[in-house]
């Protein structure tokens, strides 16, 4: 039997079983599934080099599957090879069996691709659209810098191709020339709710991505040799170390084989009963004109990966904040007695750069104003900087995909524009990814560029992910906010020790010190930095300086207020609590961002303790304006020490402060 | 004088006033202004049809400037021919004084272009990079709708082309042939840290224009002749109703003229006291061999715009959700008892494409999902449907267009991909647009598709926009939760009554009628279901149902507990606290999202009142997985009726319900 024979029996035998895999879920995506049943077959069951039952092992081919919507291909093949599934180290083959558990709550077979329920094939969650490709650039980076002669392959839509996204891992593929990256985009013409868009036909895209710097071939993506050849050229290139990456565009068919299942009406609608019957007996069919002989497995066979033993990488000791910065030449300017906590992050993170040579650190195009520079100019630490430019979404997907490599990714920007990757860093937590996102010039303290440049709503939003718990039963993420460059240092280290998603929020003004290398940082902690009695005010970041401030002018009327530096949510809620009650149940809770922040995570610990508080929030209750300075603009948001001072003193019915 | 001389002689006359604006205010991007002064001095003073003195005339040709931070060219040109300024009807010329207070909190002259603060000529919040192509899109289909040939111009940095959304939004020029938009993209080789990628360089820009389907011209962007006959292809093209969209690439330089400011080091840094005189020098030289002759204006006038009276569209009656669906067929839909809020949104919606014609609909290729699909197949609606296919950031952004013209857009997409699009929802209520989002498949009763496809922070990021104030003294969103078809359809309805951003989010389900056609939903308001005494339960959207349920257990164990269905914030605090009052203080929040939302706003109003509740909140505290059904994702996220029962029981001291 012929190899195209050979996977043509293979692909059929797939896509009936992800027909009948979605009929008994009744529901999912087997027409899609149905249009990529030759690639996988060629990719799983010939090109690629790995190892069914260690589907992550180091060294081994990967293949990211972007249109997550897609997956019963994967797990039809899969059970198919008893590849293994299992959460953490509890591993076994998937059986057909299992298949009958689709989208289960017991399953391991989530409705889209979900490494962290069991499935490890995967290196990220999917299923949002547009994020695969940028993952697969990650992996490919993590591979060249661990000397790993690994293809990855990711499997694009159509319609998905309009995702901007895909066009900025694009331009970072070219960017860094990783061609061991390929892109294959599946044409099968149709979107969900239509046909797509002739912006994306496959002469189109075949267009577009030559335009872009690719070489392109073209391929009829049901033609088993057609798929073989262009694979094989791409892995000859690839591990002969050329440097033009390439890219495929299959013309597939949605619904392939079974002809009453094609075209527009049958996205995410998986035929049941005798249109199941139907769309089988088509595909038998098909299989009978191709194959026209008895199935055999016999041309397909699975190379493993070449051995691969990790390096151990001792991680070394870090110094003091002070001793990095006399160390590179920094010292006048830690004796100035004022340092901006981006730049102390800066310095943290070209610290870890060198006790770790698994920390990476991404930018786009604003290093020089998050501070990532000073790791990127450092000679021995730049072939683990990447560059992303103006592409933030890339940026973060591109760390996630670092971080299924192993490594430890750090991604910078400023806060505002770190929101066009919200959905990416979903995704990330979702994938269990140990990600650090650190957003600069984050709430009104930037003054004079104005609402297009401040982080407003980000703390009620990464605030949400500190309420649940991901699946290493950690938070989903620490929300961080240093006042100091000491704070900002230490828990720049901090963010480093835990596995998990961290967002740490820097502010451009240069800041006087509060701590000193004597003080612990440590996730989940807070600061008392003034015990009183009369009244606790708890703040974080930036404003931390405003209500020292206040606090002095509280003194002068006589009002003893106590002063919380709460830098981590979560954060120990009882012990927060206590000092609200030693201060007559009075919180003033201060943020120069836009409220259901750290007002509200306090809010929420009160109120659940039952007992009676009276705590008053002050933040940014309007959307602000450029204003020339620090000062100028929390007087015109309500936040100057002098606005704090005054409802501090309200609070307890003192009238003038 | 030629117009070549006259143009240099205005532009170097520009580039001044930029470098002393922005040494005045210590801050700003003189370099970028520079590279465009001939540019906007052929557009403002040659090419566009528009009137300084009334810059939102409706017919007039627009300018948008997508990379907002060149925007001292725009406020030098506008002091020069004394275009007004100032909020709301409030107008005034703006003068060169004006020019001093750049960037200062009483200015109009913000640091990124900011309509509402008092600059009318623009028509969006721009600054954070790659969304004014989107917007400009949206101006172009509202006024291809209107009648009007009017030509957007939109300048695009060329470190700003790498954001995908600009690809997005080029895809929707070409799907739509909006011919009157002109893209102008400014390679003056330089983003912030670093020269743009070759990615980025103006031939590989011109090679991917015309890969994308644009008529790409490519020009020296200080070269006047050659500007304006670029612009003038364009202007005849685009008024003779040509349909293959064109494109400029200028090849510019930034710091123009002023040979001591280019290069890399001066993005965002303004030269000041020595530096700034040696800058101007170089311009006054610049000048004096280009122009060779006393500047003149006279070859520059500005033309302008046609008359046009806006037709008045009076707004029709709606009809009631059950006579809509009479007189569309639905009637059996009606009588089958349930309807889930996605469709009830879909027929409101296209109700309200009836009664008004300023109502726009906008989809991400899940139209049949959304329901919008019910809008765009009514025929007298279909040519005010927008296809933007998958890229939800050009949608959102093109819908801040659409708004800018006088339009009521609603974008519609699975709540989890609206994700995509939060940087450009926050720029369009910076913007003032009328703007409403519908998010469908919220929360976790999607079930089977997992987590990838959910929407869980969402209610945490919107309600951060419902604690301040925008431009008009509203809340910066309304985020609505409807928990049945009269709900949605009501939401929908006053949602297009409000002038404002707003948020609804719907679910998968089909589900039971909770209200009737004589309840009035009001956004701040809610609804009391069942009035109890023990304990109030406060929830919204599907939970509704599932605390409905949880109520007979109660009952049945003698506990007597009260439901509100808060379905907007923000909402009524005082209503609600004394709802709480009257049931013991005890108060129950269910959620089918992560924390931070409804809980959290109950909680902040408590704890602000300083009486003492306790408030237990149930909401999604892992992250979930796929689940056959809404009965088994409900018990895996511990949010099943009798978990909800058990909960309120344990609050009360009661063990088993």
């Amino acid at each position: 039997m012929s190899f195209e024979a050979a996977v043509h029996a293979k692909a059929i035998q797939l896509d009936r079983t992800c027909l009948e895999m979605c009929a008994n879920a009744g529901s999912g995506h087997p027409t899609t599934a149905m249009s990529l049943g030759h690639i996988t077959t060629v990719l799983l069951y010939n090109t690629m080099r790995w190892l069914p039952d260690h589907p992550g092992y180091p060294s081994s081919d990967r293949l990211v599957l972007s249109e997550g919507h897609a997956v019963p291909i994967i797990y039809a093949a899969m059970a198919d090879l008893g590849g293994a599934v299992g959460k953490g180290s509890e591993r076994r083959p998937l059986t057909s069996d299992d298949l009958q558990h689709f989208r289960e709550n017991d399953s391991y077979l989530d409705g889209h691709p979900n490494p962290m329920e069991g499935f490890p094939f995967f290196d990220a969650a999917t299923g949002s659209l547009g994020q695969g490709l940028s993952v697969a650039a990650g992996l490919a980076i993590a591979a060249r810098r661990d000397g790993i002669s690994k293809r990855i392959y990711c499997l694009i839509g159509d319609g998905e191709a309009r995702e901007g996204q895909i066009t900025e891992a694009l331009d970072l593929i070219i960017d860094y020339k990783l061609s061991s990256v390929l892109p294959i985009f599946n044409c099968n013409h149709y979107g969900q709710a239509d046909q797509v868009s002739e912006q994306q036909s496959p002469e189109r895209i075949a267009k577009r991505l030559e335009a872009l710097g690719f070489d392109v071939t073209v391929i009829d993506g049901h033609d088993p040799d057609a798929i073989r050849t262009a694979l094989t050229t791409h892995a000859e290139m690839a591990d002969g170390g050329g440097d033009t990456p390439m890219a495929v565009v299959a013309k597939t068919v949605k619904g392939w084989g079974a002809p009453s299942v094609q075209g527009g009406g049958w996205h995410g609608k998986p035929p049941a009963g005798e249109r199941l019957d139907q769309a089988l007996e088509e595909l038998n069919a098909t299989g009978v004109s191709l194959t026209s002989a008895l199935s055999s497995d016999e041309q397909l066979r699975i190379y493993p990966p070449v051995e691969f033993e990790p390096a151990t990488t001792p991680e070394g000791e870090t110094p003091s904040l002070a001793a990095a910065m006399e160390q590179w030449d920094m010292g006048l300017l830690l004796k100035s007695g004022k340092l901006a906590t981006r730049k102390a992050f800066g310095i943290g993170l070209r610290v870890l750069g060198h006790s770790s040579e698994r920390v990476f650190a991404l930018d786009a195009d604003v290093r020089n104003s998050t501070f990532t520079e000073w790791f990127a100019q450092d000679k021995d630490l730049a072939d683990r900087f990447v560059e992303c430019k103006i592409g933030e979404q890339n940026m973060v997907s591109a760390a996630a995909g670092l971080s299924a490599a192993g490594k430890i990714p750090f991604c910078a920007s400023f806060g505002k524009f770190i929101t066009r990757a919200y959905d990416q860093i979903e995704m990330a937590i979702n994938s269990g990814a140990n990600i650090k996102v650190v957003g600069s010039h984050c709430g009104i303290s930037l003054a004079a560029d104005g609402p297009s440049q401040m982080a407003l709503p980000d703390v009620a939003w990464f605030r949400s992910f500190t309420t649940m718990r991901d699946h290493y039963g950690n938070p989903g993420c620490y929300l961080l906010q240093p006042a100091d460059a000491y704070a900002a240092y230490g828990l720049t280290l901090a963010m480093a020790e835990h596995h998990g998603a961290c967002y740490m929020r820097t502010a451009r003004p240069d800041v006087e010190f509060i701590y000193d290398e004597n003080t612990v940082f440590n996730l989940g902690k807070f600061e008392v930095l003034t015990e009183g009695r009369d009244l606790l005010i708890v703040t974080a970041g930036y404003m931390v300086h405003e209500c020292n401030k206040a606090l002095d002018a509280l003194d002068r009327a006589g009002i003893d207020a106590s002063l919380v530096d709460l830098y981590s949510i979560p954060f120990d809620a009882d012990a927060l609590l206590d000092l609200a009650n030693q201060n007559g149940g009075n919180v003033l809770v201060i943020e120069d961002n836009y409220g259901g922040g750290l007002g509200s995570a306090v809010a929420d610990a009160a109120v659940e303790s039952g007992d009676a508080f009276t705590i008053e929030q002050l933040y940014v209750k309007r959307i602000p304006k450029s204003a020339r300075d620090e000062e100028a603009i929390l007087k015109q948001c309500g936040l100057h020490h002098s606005d704090i001072a005054r409802a501090a003193a309200g609070m307890l019915g003192v009238v003038s402060v």
